[in-house]
């Protein structure tokens, strides 16, 4: 039932879950779109085949969507974040990774999206960390690439994301990043690094506002050997 | 319009904020119940009336409670801090008191209540501060006091509160405590110590579990002069 | 070598790990003071001997007064906390119990002692566990029981303290604080639980200030069963 | 006697600020290092003449070398950040402007730099405004721009700071990184935003062990008109 190589996307029907999957089953691979209700994943999954008419794309809710696929991207607003984790503990299974790409914005308590809230975990990414069931692997992921950059299919993304978390799975959501043309994953260590990476995103979302970027600003990391 | 002796608690429906109706009503206190909804303000005003038949207690919408009280508590959850002190920009004027009894629990985010969410702002009552129109003092006080223990009207509540903020209201707030049988308020400087103070009822919720007292623990500072 | 009953003090030579030693030692227990320079130990010991002529104490070290005491209280300032943990790998055994009595106080870098600075690891306690070696156990107490109320031998101290960690040394430090007369440990819960009990100190410093009491504030919970 | 034009670096004999003392003198620019040993800064000057020997650089104890400049770099380690303001409390005068470079890694208190701090006013350049007398510009700035990038005077930094704070002295400050070649400053937008960016240079520490590169990583925003 689980597909070593789908990429489930949990609230997939959200500005930057919709972007990476449309930008993974543009690159072939078999994406399955989790909402918490299912006929907002099959609106999304519509979307998709709409720009990728040749894509591997289903939908169903949350939990199903988990079971059937080993890597399993969280892109929720945070303040669902620890709902939608507890909300998969029957069918999360050892081996799994779970990536969290939420940030949190002080949204999530009513206040403005260029503030954040502290987390008891220190991170979403530790959050997700701490209620995953044991033998999960749980890697951050994904933060700071802007949606509409994810969307726009004929243009690469140009933009590095850190990946943080366990080594093995780190280093495989660091190689699942160059399906996205112009996007590179580095090695952000251990997963509490999360908390240094998160920031990043509040901060861009500033930036897009005071320059005037609908389109979203990226980032590169200069200096690195080829 | 503006009632100086009148107290306005809103989010007085909730447990701990129609501990406080009661208590200030039974004091002789003209008390206003805010609520998002005028009709559970007004059902909240029933429950004040059964138990304080003579009290002077009335129910409106949040702003119009807001309009009516000098003094003006606000007992919401912290998720809605921030919408409800932005729906009151235009009502709240200059020389009113607002009293932030919050704490940043982190069940506003999805996890438990007995763990916090840090505060941008430093603290729910600065969260209060950085929204209220310039004029309006704001205070932290009563987080920590047991809703249990305050609508048991026949017991004194047998608790310190820690209030903070400018000296002038915080003096009055101080005072305003002693309405409340076995409710002593002390000086908690400036109102950046509400983020001292907010960790407190974390840690009570805590070990009211642990102890196994739904009636809540209190709190007691000793060596204090008479 | 390792005496079960023995209680090592580190930085025992500061006024709230000298009133803790004074304590321990009037109780009858082995009292061995730590300190960085071992003549600043041994000076605390003649301290306590004044006061408590009978007492069993002694001075060394920091890593030879660990290696001789099942129980080692940490009472030293917040930044020296890191460097005194790692100073210990070498001696501590697994079953040995790491008292963290330090308050992430801003006076560490510089600002002011009613003030904290955050804990990458989330209080001091938790930088303690993260430093010392597995096995050995670390528990979070005694943070807001005034120094002047430990020295006082002819007073009891008056004051609660909430003891957090892993339940059975929980439990033994609870066990503890009965040797002092008027200390009462309270149960914290976990170790993560010293977030919420480190500020009181930062707290009761600024009232203590405010309200002029150079002996310093105690504090009590009511409403437990006896 | 003070000098509109030159720069002050207060601890411009580390590593970073010697950097940006090189990179000032060799754009023409007058530049006094400040050093809270006179000696250490008039060290620092030789080593800038070294390097530019026809530099204008000079030498002062901190409070001197404020004196003499209306933009001071503050370059110290984040536990010498309080008491360095403090000590130019005479000095300072209504119009200067102040820039935070200062990030609080938890070496400040003896834990490891790829870890932070958190601070009470919200970052390090908060805690600089907090301690500023009035009329002074506070501007965060130049945390993650490597110092050995600053001191290869032939090669072009090629990164990007982000510039907090009031507006005029903020579009002065990011003015004032054109006379670095490769440097970019951008709008961080409000001073508190600091904390948004100050975690970046932690992070990029790790990364430069992870990757092996002493001569450390920069960063480029991407998606910004020219």
């Amino acid at each position: 039932m689980m597909d070593q190589d789908a990429i489930a996307i949990l609230g997939g029907t959200g500005d930057q879950g919709l972007g990476l999957a449309l930008r993974f089953a543009k690159a072939g691979r078999r994406v399955i779109i989790g909402s918490r209700k299912e006929e907002k994943a099959l609106a999304a999954v519509e979307e998709v085949r709409a720009l990728v008419p040749d894509g591997n794309v289903e939908g169903y809710g949350n939990p199903e969507a988990t079971a059937k696929a080993r890597i399993v991207i969280i892109s929720v607003p945070y303040e669902h974040t620890a709902s939608t984790v507890k909300s998969l503990k029957e069918v999360l299974q050892p081996g799994q990774i779970l990536v969290s790409m939420g940030v949190p914005l002080a949204t999530s308590v009513g206040d403005g999206p260029m503030r954040m809230v502290g987390v008891w975990q220190g991170s979403c990414a530790e959050l997700v960390k701490s209620l995953a069931p044991k033998g999960v692997e749980v890697i951050s992921a994904f933060q700071n690439v802007a949606a509409h950059r994810l969307r726009e299919l004929e243009h690469e993304v140009d933009c590095d994301v850190v990946v943080s978390g366990a080594k093995g799975p780190r280093a495989e959501i660091i190689e699942l990043c160059k399906l996205v043309p112009g996007l590179r994953g580095l090695d952000g260590g251990p997963l509490a690094n999360a908390r240094l990476v998160e920031p990043l995103t509040a901060l861009m979302i500033g930036m897009n506002v005071r320059y005037k970027l609908p389109e979203g600003l990226g980032i590169r990391f200069t200096g690195l050997p080829e």
